[in-house]
């Protein structure tokens, strides 16, 4: 009986590595479509987050049914908890990269970037894809110092956010009014997304460590 | 035993009508130190969600302590990982009151938003605020119908954010660049405080009925 709980804890921790992969995929195939202009990738990554949120329905299912049938304490009540919490934030980042698609499709023939602020929106889409990756990486190796060190991948976020705005309000530029709209809430989409990454790797090191969020 | 037990419950009851009151004064008050350029209602806002955050940890301490104390199945379980859950979504409503506040700190002693659009926003506010009061009374009662009805003055609030943007893009208005990043900001803001009472409110229902959400 415990050997089949022990394989159903382990079964979530690999559905929320999945769950990162799948929002890593879409954030990344999100910037392709808002830099490119490219419809049906636009179209993929909303329909692909349907696949997230079915798997966050199925995790927290499966986590809700082991803390009723089996009452775990201590370290496994932890994991369960702490797993919930960690679907949320995932679910949210799939939403967030089905965002920017949805700015891409809005805009389509059109990019909805403007050619000054494409290496800025790149760079924040690298940076978020990055992010997801170590993040499966960090709950797959259960790996304390890395989740610390994402932090730094953050910060790095944050300055090209602030960085956007400060281009967006460049005299020179003038932008359009729809542009300044669409690049501000791309943006926010990124800028979420990360902190979201920071909160699942916060997650972890509670999780570990105890130490709390 | 039982009884301090079931004390405990209510008690986290308790907290979540606390923080949906605070979260519901700050959107107000936010508002209020928006339109009117109000440097220290803003301020009193900001600091006022350390409060906020302080009863989501309390709460949520209290709830894991149940969980591991008492194991509670089945009605009691489910109370205690949708209160985990409605506190996360209460947090997040105090976090965006403290963000429409730091918009208007950032612009002191100019308004943020400009004549043509101070309607809408007042009125964003109005529904803002009147969501958490319905919120509370929610939580309360334990009001599924109310709960349903509260989608309503969310399509509301989606309408006027939808306006907003159309205002926004008024060519005759010739907004600033600044002005468009605000109200996007500002407007998105409002729009998630709304899609996180929503969330409370279908939290309830599951709570009670078991629909999933």
């Amino acid at each position: 009986m415990r050997d089949v709980y022990h394989e159903e804890l382990n079964s979530i921790g690999s559905t929320l590595i999945e769950m990162t992969g799948l929002v890593g995929t879409a954030i990344g195939r999100a910037t392709t479509a808002l830099l490119e202009a490219d419809l049906q990738t636009a179209e993929s990554v909303i329909s692909a987050d349907d696949a997230v949120d079915a798997l966050q329905q199925q995790l927290d299912a499966r986590a809700l049914d082991l803390l009723a049938r089996q009452q775990p304490v201590a370290g496994d009540l932890r994991t369960i908890i702490t797993s919930l919490r960690m679907s949320a934030d995932l679910e949210r980042m799939g939403d967030l990269a089905r965002h920017v698609a949805k700015v891409a499709r809005l805009r389509y023939p059109d990019v909805a970037v403007p050619p000054q602020l494409r290496d800025a929106i790149a760079e924040m889409g690298r940076i978020a894809g990055e992010l997801a990756q170590k993040t499966a990486e960090i709950i797959d190796g259960r790996d304390v110092n890395a989740a610390r060190e994402l932090q730094d991948d953050d910060d790095a976020m944050d300055r090209l956010h602030r960085e956007l705005f400060g281009s967006l309000l460049d005299k020179k530029a003038e932008f359009s009014t729809e542009t300044a709209i669409d690049v501000t809430l791309i943006g926010r989409y990124y800028e979420r997304f990360a902190d979201h990454a920071v909160s699942v790797a916060k997650r972890l090191i509670f999780l570990v460590t105890g130490e709390p969020i």
